[in-house]
């Protein structure tokens, strides 16, 4: 199936029922449905690649440095919204954020000028550009708070937790070198921890993954 | 003088001219001049304190940890806008930034209602909204990058010959202290990594402040 479903639009847009009819098709005509492998690139850097839409999957959103080192911002669910990878409607979206997906993904990638044109007559799309820009900012402060204020230790037990909530178990199979893009840290850092956590009772570690034993006990850690 | 001058509206805002002349009054009406001395706090956390829109002066935009620690975010100077101060326009404006005053400072307080009531109205009023949170999100961006991939003597390098183009000068009167704040990092790194670029014959530190003697060695380094 290759139509876009006009009730996915209208659930993602809140300013939907005010549109026109033709404004409705215009949006419509110019959504398509693309899907992603686990670890594909989804968009990079200053690319106009489209506002997206997930359907369904998981995408990740990071900052790349120059010299390759990452962190993630935040994570992309099923109805949620991306303004980043769609530069061209904003002329001051010039950050060149990078989405990678992380689970088989489904999306609708509507074009900036479609959307452009709309926010251009209804009031409520530019709001809605504002409000969306305005959560992944807060987003971003609350990683960038935490990655230079809080103890690394900390921060692992929260990543872990948070990471064993995504797959909806309490195993996580993400590498060590993984687990250090995603902080901003260094593999190292993130082995030594682990081993720490180990220790103590509260992970089991092994090749194929991190088991976390103690659940309870990296809750406490990361308040 | 009280009365907002309507040029200084016409200059930020650049849908200005589309504006009726009831609405042009609507923001005038709801337009108040305050003023700062040096230090002062201007907005603190989630309060509604408006847009701001800087007459003369300048002022910084940080990020205040639970624990007390802080990094500069931006700063605003003569002609610049500030939304994050007016978290009532946008519901999802709900990240406590501060902003302090870093010198004597002049500006417009907008009070939010109005300009939300225009941004119901005026579609272009929208999108500069979106445009401007998304120009400061690349900056704290930037600032997040910095923060966690640059080595701390090409920062602080950095940090010396911007403060000293602000003040313009070639002496900085900040404390270590005060750097360490910008830089969210330690007086004591900043302290240290001030002897080395002394040591060098870069700068000279002496208790009244740093004097840059050779801004295109730090220059070099910062690049």
């Amino acid at each position: 199936m290759t139509t876009p479903d006009p009730r996915r639009l209208a659930e993602a847009f809140p300013f939907w029922p005010q549109l026109s009819d033709s404004d409705k098709h215009l949006l419509l005509d110019n959504t398509q449905i693309h899907t992603y492998r686990q670890g594909d690139n989804v968009h990079s850097g200053r690319a106009c690649t489209g506002i997206l839409l997930v359907l369904h999957g998981q995408l990740r959103v990071f900052l790349l440095s120059d010299e390759g080192r990452e962190i993630t911002l935040y994570r992309l669910l099923d109805r949620d919204i991306c303004l980043q990878s769609a530069s061209c409607i904003l002329k001051s979206l010039t950050y060149p954020l990078q989405v990678d997906a992380e689970k088989d993904t489904e999306l609708y990638r509507i074009a900036p000028e479609a959307y452009k044109e709309i926010s251009n007559r209804y009031a409520q799309a530019g709001t809605f550009l504002a409000e969306t820009v305005s959560t992944r900012f807060a987003e971003a402060m609350w990683v960038m708070e935490q990655s230079l204020f809080v103890k690394f230790d900390r921060r692992l037990a929260a990543f872990l937790l948070e990471q064993a909530a995504l797959d909806e178990g309490d195993r996580i199979t993400l590498t060590h070198d993984q687990i250090a893009r995603h902080l901003g840290s260094a593999r190292e850092v993130v082995s030594r921890m682990l081993k720490y956590f180990q220790t103590e009772g509260w992970v089991s570690v092994s090749r194929g993954g991190i088991q976390l034993l103690a659940p309870e006990k990296l809750q406490e850690l990361s308040q």
